[in-house]
């Protein structure tokens, strides 16, 4: 999507030297763009774990392009290191720096697999290449269709707006940043503003870590789109004075059986739009399922943070990114990442492959083979 | 309650000169303890208007104490103005300083009628000055009994517990430092942990101003109830888990017919409550019934404030208190005060005269002569 008026991935080849990653630096979001250059697999480790990079689909591109830049090291080397040896510690040394992230080991076991397909040194960097390329490359389509389907839900809304914008509210970031392009809750809001339609984004903060207001506001605003940053907790007035059209969120992990994990909130506004009868839509390509579980209440653990994150606050001070301390010094904090919004609350789920509800028969049928 | 082991209100006359009124400045908590010392009604006006002092029975209180001084500069003064103009100035110097607190006009109203009876400027400033007190009394008087009446609710989960403590959520802060004494929703809690009951505050930080990290938080510590900070988007989560016992929210204002208009995010934590069998109360002195409204989504006006306080966070750096930027520059934010809680979502009220339920002729039968 465009930053400074320029087309951008969040992470791609240098044009002049493909042996180089780029990937936008997201430390630094919003209030300086920085591109990072990555050269060796440990490099990328770091840019994964120190989330200079974030978010499912573009955690599993970055690990893509770490294994390839493994095969580089491991092919230029010539201390007579067995090349798969070498190749397996890469991918430990990736999978060790986010360990929840299911994508992550994916992108890593499928660069493994089809890079043992490669007879010598030459052949397997060659694989690898084409690899992280295509992982890139279907995470961006796949996010593209999640936009193509979900903006017939905005068209249908146009329709009965009589030329007033679409009001889209979203939590978090599920943005093009936390993928390789379009993002999953963003791409249909950016398909639809890209066709001309007026839409007006309701950005929810996101505290304690303010994806929202950080990224998901710098992201839209770069591309154009009309948005405005609410706290967290004015949603459901949003909603009760019908300011929200369609609420449209991202998730970490979703069950077959369409429970919803997703950043800490979310389970609040879906409880708003089912009170104020507003559709309650979920994107995700269908990586973000998991084919094992059945009960999310149950069986997806709940990541507990640092306190920190909630006694204080992060932002720029005369130049400065600095934390500044909001709660009083001896008072306790507890921080959960996630919440579940069970399946009953939501309203239907956008993936690649079309719109389905969130029910097992429903998700199964666009997704056969992986649900058995 | 209890600061640094000693007891405060947060309003009082300076013990050795009852002509000066001492403060808690809440401008520099919770990280500076700074009491002010107010001389005039200039002065007085100030703390209002600045926020010095905050919540609605405090600004009843500390207007009180303002035409008090009112009183003594008028008595004081030799130069032939009218005693009764000079005291009309006053008071509307004083009504000026946030026009929508209802218990401010409320308190100037009671005290120019109480003041008229004085037949000398010397017997108006011995009727300001025990109507002062009376108003802070009161204030504190009710507050006191809505947590007596509350803590027989803690009572009732207590013996459902074994053992274990009782959590409470709340929001924002309607604690003691938003009155003279106790609180309204903090009233029953502060109540329960001295009786020796095992109480845990959930304390929501309250977005964007975070009076509870920075005021909630802050009195509770001090007082010694046990509790934890949370992002305001965890209730949900919380109440879902099993982690909430009973909720109790402060109110700015509720209808006759039970809608209760609070700060933002109350809404959200009503649904979730409801939607997880968790009691949900509302505690206030009958000054914050709204005997005049029926309907509170169409009646009550909802306080649009700077969009400055959703786009920044304050708190303290290098003992400094700073201001940090979070969102990009160029993102608008919508900041909304408040939210109206229906009636429906309420379990209860819990009132200086006991607990009724947020229904019309359950709130008249405990108040027959104000609904008349």
């Amino acid at each position: 999507m465009k930053v400074n008026g320029k087309n951008f991935r969040t992470i791609w080849l240098k044009p002049d030297d493909e042996t180089v990653v780029q990937l936008i630096d997201q430390r630094f979001l919003p209030h300086r763009f920085v591109i990072e250059e990555v050269r060796n697999v440990a490099q990328m480790a770091t840019a994964i774990r120190e989330m200079h990079v974030r978010g499912a689909g573009l955690i599993g591109a970055s690990a893509g392009y770490g294994m390839y830049l493994a095969a580089l090291e491991a092919a230029a080397c010539n201390d007579g290191a067995d090349v798969n040896e070498q190749l397996a510690r890469a991918a430990g040394k990736l999978n060790a720096t986010r360990p929840t992230a299911v994508n992550l080991s994916w992108a890593v076991q499928r660069q493994l697999k089809n890079i043992a397909e490669g007879k010598d040194a030459n052949e397997k960097v060659a694989i690898a290449l084409d690899t992280a390329k295509l992982i890139a490359d279907q995470d961006a389509e796949h996010c593209r269709m999640i936009g193509q389907h979900g903006l017939k839900l905005i068209r249908e809304i146009v329709r009965k707006k009589a030329g007033e914008p679409v009001n889209v509210l979203t939590h978090c970031n599920a943005g093009w940043l936390a993928f390789v392009d379009y993002g999953s809750a963003t791409a249909p809001i950016y398909a639809a503003h890209d066709s001309g339609l007026l839409v007006n984004v309701w950005v929810a903060e996101t505290r304690p870590r303010n994806q929202g207001s950080k990224l998901t506001a710098w992201e839209l605003g770069q591309h154009g789109v009309p948005h405005t940053i609410i706290a967290d907790s004015a949603a459901g007035h949003l909603m009760q004075r019908g300011a929200v059209d369609l609420v449209i969120v991202g998730t970490d992990r979703t069950t077959y059986t369409g429970d919803v994990a997703n950043k800490i909130g979310t389970y609040l506004k879906a409880l708003a739009a089912r009170h104020n009868g507003v559709p309650f839509y979920v994107a995700l390509p269908s990586s973000s399922f998991d084919w094992m579980l059945r009960d999310g209440l149950k069986e997806i653990p709940i990541e507990k943070r640092s306190p920190d994150e909630v006694t204080c606050a992060d932002g720029w001070f005369e130049g400065q990114h600095v934390d500044v301390r909001v709660a009083p010094e001896g008072s306790p904090a507890a921080n959960y990442g996630f919440d579940i919004t069970p399946a009953n609350l939501v309203t239907g789920l956008i993936t690649e492959r079309g719109i389905c509800e969130a029910k097992e028969n429903s998700i199964r049928a666009l997704f056969p083979l992986q649900s058995l």
